[in-house]
């Protein structure tokens, strides 16, 4: 069995593969030549192998004929949704040699279910689509949105285990029925579907016997079709709350109360906190033309960001969602907890922006109008987002360091990877505890600063009691010295954390051939399972794949 | 690769299997011979295949030690933890020929943690134990307790999927960090936890990678030796919310209803609905001496059971946890939707109990007293039961058609399959709305009629959306035409659940040859990871595992 795919698929086997493709898919859906192909070679990593060709099937039984012909001329196979996982690899495989399956014309949004509140839908239907899908047939069911964009993948996002923003931003735990394509060609429904008499597919998650649906998430053994999402109808009430911390270390008491609102029930959302950077960069780039060419920003260009954007060194963000007594009486627990000297603490309503928004228009002949018009636009999409629209705003971070800043439509049609914005994102997990908190980021901001990077983190409540980082460390991609700092910075950010036990969530291809480091005995049971679910090692090989094998075990490969 | 075994394993394989096992446990931990090995073939079903001998490890070295050994002389294990599993087979093998791994010995409790609200357990720790431990040592976490009984294992109920009764019920989402022992006596750890330096393992239960933990439940690859469960820490307040039903259809809008309090998240925990028989039956058993010797319970029978119960046509039940605003503002909105004629909805206290208690102690000299003070103890142990505290009085239902009723010290030590009750249990799943409920009645409920037996039912909020019914088919095992119509009611509800897309969320070793019923690939894909895992088979052969093979694939085995 092979374990290493080569660098390279032979030419002979692709030639005859994209033959056979055509004759099933149309010629016009098998891409080989640029320029075609080279959109799907952008990415925000200094650098990443590029694709082998590019096939788009069309429906699940073409995803299978394909699958069937990649088995046959030993062409392994990279599916993307949309291909926006920025900062992790964008649409590029791990390795060179593999051909993409871009699923994006599986666009369907096969069923919602307003009463069971749910919707089942294909890898290509995007946040943008889905959410204004559900608006324009009238439904009050609202789509959990993460901050990667409009035109981010639903599908892809949950098979990557992405979390959001709202009750239900633990996408993954709001799964129910995924049917997918193996390796060996065979089609997979989990949960009850594949009983065809099946009532409950889409509302309750595991049927009897192993539950699967978590083989098909971060793995390299299937081609996902379809899946049921299950959607949070409308609260009657919904409060974001915004507390900005003014004292560095003040971060520590404010990680063990969260820890509190979170195991009592207070916040049943995804709660995120930011730090300075971090925030200030979702508004804006760096400060290029006054502050100097060089990252990082000195502590006082920092306090003076801050200032300007209005944010705290700290900025911590969660959502209420329930009926009104609910976030009532959460409010007033929060505000109990939370309202200390050092601290400011804001309790933002869709009734409190409309109120602004009315001013805006009273105002709009004076000064003071537009100003306040724009200074509207920020919090009213943050609303949006943890309402169930997405919006491109919050990927303004991937142009920190871009020499162009922001494009000028921004954030219409806006994509980093196209964009040729540099950016490596890293996700360790620590523990929800203050003291964990002060330790980890003891470890890893100073490795930002001997780089020369700005450092940029949110830290966000993927469980009661744990935080999920996402450190970026964003850079100049025209600027090769910096790029090559930037992976260096990276790398060192990876040992850390790797080897101080606060292990990524997720991974970047670029850290996938690494994940054996420091593990005992998991990778090769990956292995022995892909082995008999993929045995062609046709799917995304290095797709979450360490370069380490299994070790020696008692039985022969079964 | 073998996918049926054999019905009985080799008696030289066998003898030499026991003398090496006695050479590593000891040959105190083999058993091969009654007495010794009876208790271990009690069940609960009208027959279940004996064990071919037990082997006790006593740590999980031990476990990897008999695994190597089973391998070796071919003889299949099936491991227990406490082997309650009544109704679904108790600690029964689905076929015969298995030696019984009884990992009763690993009752350790390696750690509990209070700051992050979780425990590491082995299998052989029992619910009273972890309970008992979790208040000795003075912390404030609540165990999710299941009316199995104090003795019943809390790992071996998470391995089969169980649920409880708190916002914690869905065990399975509760927990982090799985260590086993595959088939080919690797040592598996799940999530973070194969990572020697992780700080994480068991407060947040995916690491980098596909999730493996789903193919350790209801599965037969692995011997689970240890797992993180998260524990709640007692919240500010708690209170038990009863409605009773007065009108048999009142519950389909009640079950409409319940829905939008699960959606809205007024109600986070696992609400039961339970039909008049199933809850008077967790009370008394079947008045054979009055009623005569023959079920199903005459309409006159069953009011007056209800009277005496004091208990409606349906009972609803639902523990309100959190803040005291939060089950303040959670009682104010049930009582705005639930409140209407023909329900009666009571509100329970831990104050209101204790003010009850005070009044039967005032009480005690009156002939009132001794009357309340027993009027109070269904309560107060419904009350423990969702507040940490695991109680015996729960399995009174597994005694209904026993000649001799229950036991004098009742529910002390307690063990429906010693006790020789009868009892088969059935989970079918179905969607929460009123038209499926009614639905999925009049499908089941004439099929006890039909063959003579008292319709018991339970209907439980396992997602915002499912509910999973859990039937009791209750027998007197001591008639055995009683008991083979048992078996043919239970065998009609299979096949009406099972073709009427009902399908159950967990099944016994009466029905796991039969899981193939109208199902799609599913199967196929299980046993080829079984393969994969387990490669001599030697892991609980049948146990959920049907009888029909995969279909033919595109490549051999890998």
């Amino acid at each position: 069995m092979m374990t290493d795919m080569p660098d390279t698929t032979s030419t002979e086997g692709l030639a005859a593969a994209a033959d056979a493709w055509a004759a099933v898919l149309g010629p016009q859906n098998v891409l080989r030549e640029s320029p075609a192909v080279a959109p799907y070679a952008c990415t925000t990593l200094p650098a990443a192998p590029g694709p082998a060709g590019v096939i788009r099937p069309g429906t699940a039984g073409e995803v299978v004929e394909a699958v069937r012909i990649a088995n046959r001329y030993g062409v392994p196979l990279y599916p993307i949704s949309r291909g926006k996982n920025w900062g992790y690899g964008d649409a590029c495989p791990p390795t060179a040699g593999q051909v993409i399956v871009d699923l994006g014309r599986m666009d369907r949004i096969v069923e919602v279910n307003e009463e069971l509140a749910y919707a089942v839908i294909e890898p290509g239907v995007t946040q943008r689509q889905l959410s204004d899908h559900l608006r324009e047939i009238g439904t009050r069911l609202w789509l959990d949105c993460t901050g990667a964009g409009p035109d981010a993948s639903v599908v892809g996002n949950v098979v990557d285990r992405g979390f959001g923003h709202t009750p239900y931003g633990q996408r993954f735990h709001h799964v129910s029925g995924i049917e997918a394509v193996l390796g060996d060609g065979q089609v997979l429904r989990t949960g009850f579907g594949h009983y065809r008499a099946a009532r409950t597919a889409h509302i309750a998650p595991y049927g009897p016997g192993p539950v699967l649906d978590g083989l098909l998430t971060q793995s390299n053994v299937a081609i996902v079709t379809r899946l049921g999402l299950w959607l949070m109808p409308q609260p009657e009430s919904f409060c974001f709350v915004v507390c900005f911390l003014h004292d560095p270390d003040d971060v520590v008491p404010a990680v063990d109360a969260l820890r509190g609102l979170r195991l009592d029930g207070t916040i049943r959302s995804v709660a995120h906190v930011a730090n300075d950077l971090r925030a200030v960069s979702s508004g804006r780039v760096f400060p290029r033309t006054l502050a100097g060419d060089r990252a990082p920003l000195s502590a006082d260009w920092r306090a003076r960001l801050r200032r300007e954007a209005g944010v705290g060194v700290w900025t911590i963000t969660a959502g209420l969602y329930g009926r009104k007594a609910q976030v009532a009486a959460a409010r007033r627990a929060i505000a109990k907890t939370f309202r200390r000297r050092g601290r400011e603490l804001h309790f933002l309503t869709p009734q409190l922006l409309k109120a602004g928004d009315a001013a805006a228009r009273l105002l709009r002949f004076t000064p003071l109008g537009p100003r306040l018009t724009e200074k509207m636009l920020r919090p009213r999409k943050v609303l949006d987002l943890h309402c169930g629209v997405p919006s491109g705003h919050f990927l303004a971070g991937a142009y920190w360091r871009h020499r162009d800043g922001l494009p000028p439509d921004f954030p219409e049609g806006c994509d980093p990877a196209q964009d040729n914005c540099g950016l490596l994102w890293l996700s360790p997990v620590v523990p929800m505890t203050g003291a964990a908190v002060r330790a980890f980021l003891a470890l890893v901001e100073p490795i930002y600063a001997a780089h020369g990077f700005d450092f940029l983190i949110t830290l966000s409540t993927v469980t009661d009691r744990a935080l999920g980082a996402v450190m970026t460390v964003a850079y100049d991609r025209d600027d090769s010295d910096e790029a090559a700092r930037a992976m260096d910075c990276y790398q060192a950010l990876w040992a850390a954390v790797m080897d101080g036990g606060y292990i990524p969530y997720r991974v970047g291809i670029q850290s996938m051939a690494d994940l054996g480091r420091g593990s005992d005995g998991y990778w090769g049971t990956v292995a022995a399972v892909r082995r008999a679910l993929d045995p062609g090692g046709i799917i995304a090989p290095g797709r979450y794949e360490p370069a380490s094998g299994r070790p020696e075990t008692m039985g022969e490969d079964g």
